[in-house]
């Protein structure tokens, strides 16, 4: 017996196809908009979406939100909460923590999350139980004939080597052939931020089938939510190379983002501005992708995703000579470049010892609310340790959940900070008047991320206040 | 008394300015065609060059040759063999190894090789006196008010610390203060190959004064031989500056190459392609620098630049614990390249002892005669002590002086050959139908550097012949 649509929000008269997205995180949320958003050549919706998430507190938030027209995170782009909202009005658009749901589904979008651990040498494992959970899950309810889409960034080979035979597993349980699902990898390209909803639909996009036939059928449902037009997709000959194109995307990121910090390093030493250096490095063509200093790498992706090849090599092709230097490296120095940040601010200003620090900015990044693996939590808890008292803000974040704090609205008032960090450009820093905010306090200023461009750095001087930046030698 | 002009190729009545080129080689002899090729807007030549080199016989090779109206080097670029024939025809362009041809000089361009040295430990010092040298024999020639231009790849710092103080040490010998002759650097951004020429007038260029006075002098006589409009100089703030965004543009080319490798390796492993994966990755604007798998990484440049920075925090800094993990990691993989891909010839083919080899390609990349720092050195050595019988060929060079061999002008007969390796992606090899020129010969073929398409590697095994590629998994 199928479950009525009206019960996941749908309308029951509703004949179109059933896209379930399978987790409601910053990409499966705003996947299920992109995909609600989708219109046909006569403007009506193409989909009828249901966002399914666990059935944990958690899940259930998140499903309500979305279930009553929200997006279920602060986001600098209101396009993106334009699109849950009209989908809801349209009644395309549901979430629930039912698994019935995927009884529904033409097409389940995986969107769980992927761990990795690290052991003692720094030796990566891809946590897999909860992901595998969730394929079984998809195995026990899809009707045969629907198209699973992976779209969580996996260490290459898992739809091979763990999502098919699961499936296959799932299907023989139900006395169904392995060929009853068809199976898809397509990494997303999502961006948190202003463009949030536009880096789904307007961004190339890759993916690979398989089966020639799943390939065909993904191909099929991307060209309905890209605008392939302008962006048009790339197929690839294997899942497991979709899956190696994601993570090696992500690592050459990650060490692009850690080769800097030697020379961070090296132009504070040399009295040199790196950040001009870099903009003439910039020129070239070639050369246009380089980085700049900064705060630190967080997230969920940069942080992780560089050991996935590590660990695909040791979970799933037993013991191997492979090794990934420059990834493991990237990790580890991006990890540690809030520390690096602290040292300098204690070579600059003496011990932080008893110190007061105001710490503006914990998102991973500029005008994200996402606080996952930030930098910001690194050098809290380092700040911390060497005895700082510190107090923070965000423009993005109320609740820090990884830290357990209340932040307050406003940019506190720096009257009794001995220091204040500049550590994520988010426009509400950038655009700010220090000299004006800062009133009669002199604090140190310290800019880990390019944050305070040369006019206030120099109308920071002029009125007496000392600023040093991460990258520039003294006084630059 | 000034010395006659004539003397060295240029007509005595001229009143135009005299640039001396210091060093012709590779970059030298390419930027005294291009100054010698500035034309004012009547179309008349602005300066008269004179190229000067070492009183050695290589030194007179080159400077008879381009004093004879041709460029010393072999090139796929006819633009700059015709610029030196222009100039030599319009009797702007002259050559010498007599260094009194400095004494007519309003602007001197350092072109000099500066050497790096590697310790035990890897440790680089940078090998300083050669380039002393010829700065000292500036001090000592130019005249008065003459602008010194090092365009030469220097540890950061070189002109405050060596350039200043040697160019200050002859000047007082001659009894005249240290600031009768200006100083600037200046980097080239030279690409040997089908654009030579036009890689230095159509391309961006960095340029800093050790003076406010010397930076508005290079930056004048710059704008005179670049294409300004379309690519605007940028002036940093220091000569250091400068000196440093060459070193680390290198080191960043570097360090991209090398982090490659290990994705090579992988993809070998796994039964992908890794060349359709970088393709797709590129689709990015911010990952469109990414690198491809390739035979190695050889010439003056990548080899040694990235370890400037290291050499001159040793060598100008005193004891520091400054460290430079990439920039070392990077040279040393990219070096090792070449024996990863002999390695993986072994893996496939067996133990080349007594194997016969065939090397296509010795210069150190595509389009170029210039072999130094070659990983066809490399492979060809290590191949040799693993007993392998090697022949070799190149389309751009006859004498191969690092090995003091001959090449063959015409791609030798493969018949004899166990083993042909497509080492460099050279034109002549791109475009070789190769299943014709193997006519009987059935020998492993191995592509390091993408030299042959799919649809030549689908030819080959067609005809039964066995096609392996770097980055490539077995049969792809």
């Amino acid at each position: 017996m199928m479950v009525p649509r009206s019960r996941f929000g749908l309308r029951d008269d509703s004949t179109r196809p059933v896209v379930c997205v399978q987790g409601l995180g910053f990409v499966g949320a705003a996947m299920a908009a992109a995909v609600a958003a989708a219109r046909d050549h006569n403007g009506r919706p193409c989909f009828d979406v249901i966002g399914v998430e666990l059935d944990t507190p958690n899940g259930h938030d998140r499903a309500s939100r979305v279930a009553s027209g929200r997006f279920p995170f602060a986001s600098a782009d209101p396009e993106i909460g334009k699109a849950v909202e009209m989908a809801h009005n349209a009644g395309n658009l549901g979430a629930t923590t039912d698994h019935a749901a995927f009884g529904l589904a033409s097409i389940a979008i995986v969107d769980v999350h992927l761990d990795v651990a690290t052991g003692d040498k720094g030796e990566p494992t891809a946590l897999l139980a909860d992901f595998e959970k969730a394929i079984a899950t998809l195995g026990r309810e899809l009707p045969a004939g629907a198209l699973v889409i992976v779209e969580t960034t996996v260490p290459p080979g898992t739809c091979e080597r763990v999502v098919a035979p699961v499936l296959a597993r799932e299907l023989a349980a139900r006395g169904m052939p392995a060929d009853a699902l068809l199976l898809a990898h397509s990494y997303e390209r999502v961006m948190p931020g202003p463009d949030y909803f536009s880096s789904i639909v307007n961004f190339w996009r890759v993916y690979a089938g398989h089966t020639p036939e799943a390939g065909d059928a993904c191909g099929r449902f991307l060209s309905g939510i890209v605008n392939v037009q302008r962006f048009p997709l790339r197929r690839l000959a294997s899942t497991t190379a979709s899956e190696l194109a994601k993570v090696m995307e992500n690592s050459y990121r990650a060490i692009n983002i850690a080769l800097v910090e030697e020379w961070a390093r090296y132009a504070e030493n040399s009295g040199v501005d790196l950040f001009e250096i870099i903009d003439a490095i910039r020129d070239r063509p070639t050369h246009n992708n380089i980085r700049q200093p900064g705060f630190g790498v967080g997230g969920y992706c940069l942080t992780k995703d560089p050991l996935f090849a590590e660990a695909a090599v040791k979970q799933f092709r037993g013991a191997d000579a492979l090794t990934f230097p420059f990834c493991r490296s990237a990790v580890e120095i991006n990890r540690q470049m809030p520390i690096a940040n602290l040292d300098r601010i204690e070579r600059l200003a003496g011990s932080v010892k008893g110190k007061s620090i105001l710490l503006l900015g914990v998102a991973y990044r500029s005008e994200v609310a996402d606080t996952r693996y930030s930098p910001a939590e690194i050098f809290f808890r380092e700040a911390s340790r060497r005895s700082a008292r510190l107090r923070c803000h965000d423009p993005y974040v109320r609740e820090w959940s990884e830290l357990g704090m209340t932040l307050p609205e406003q940019i506190p008032d720096p009257l009794d900070s001995d220091i204040v960090v500049f550590a994520v450009p988010h426009r509400a820093y950038r655009e700010l008047d220090v000299v004006s905010w800062l009133g009669g306090a002199r604090p140190l200023i310290y800019d880990c991320d390019n944050v305070l461009k040369r006019d206030m750095r120099a109308a920071l001087r002029q009125a007496g206040i000392r600023v040093e930046s991460t990258g520039r030698g003294i006084g630059l």
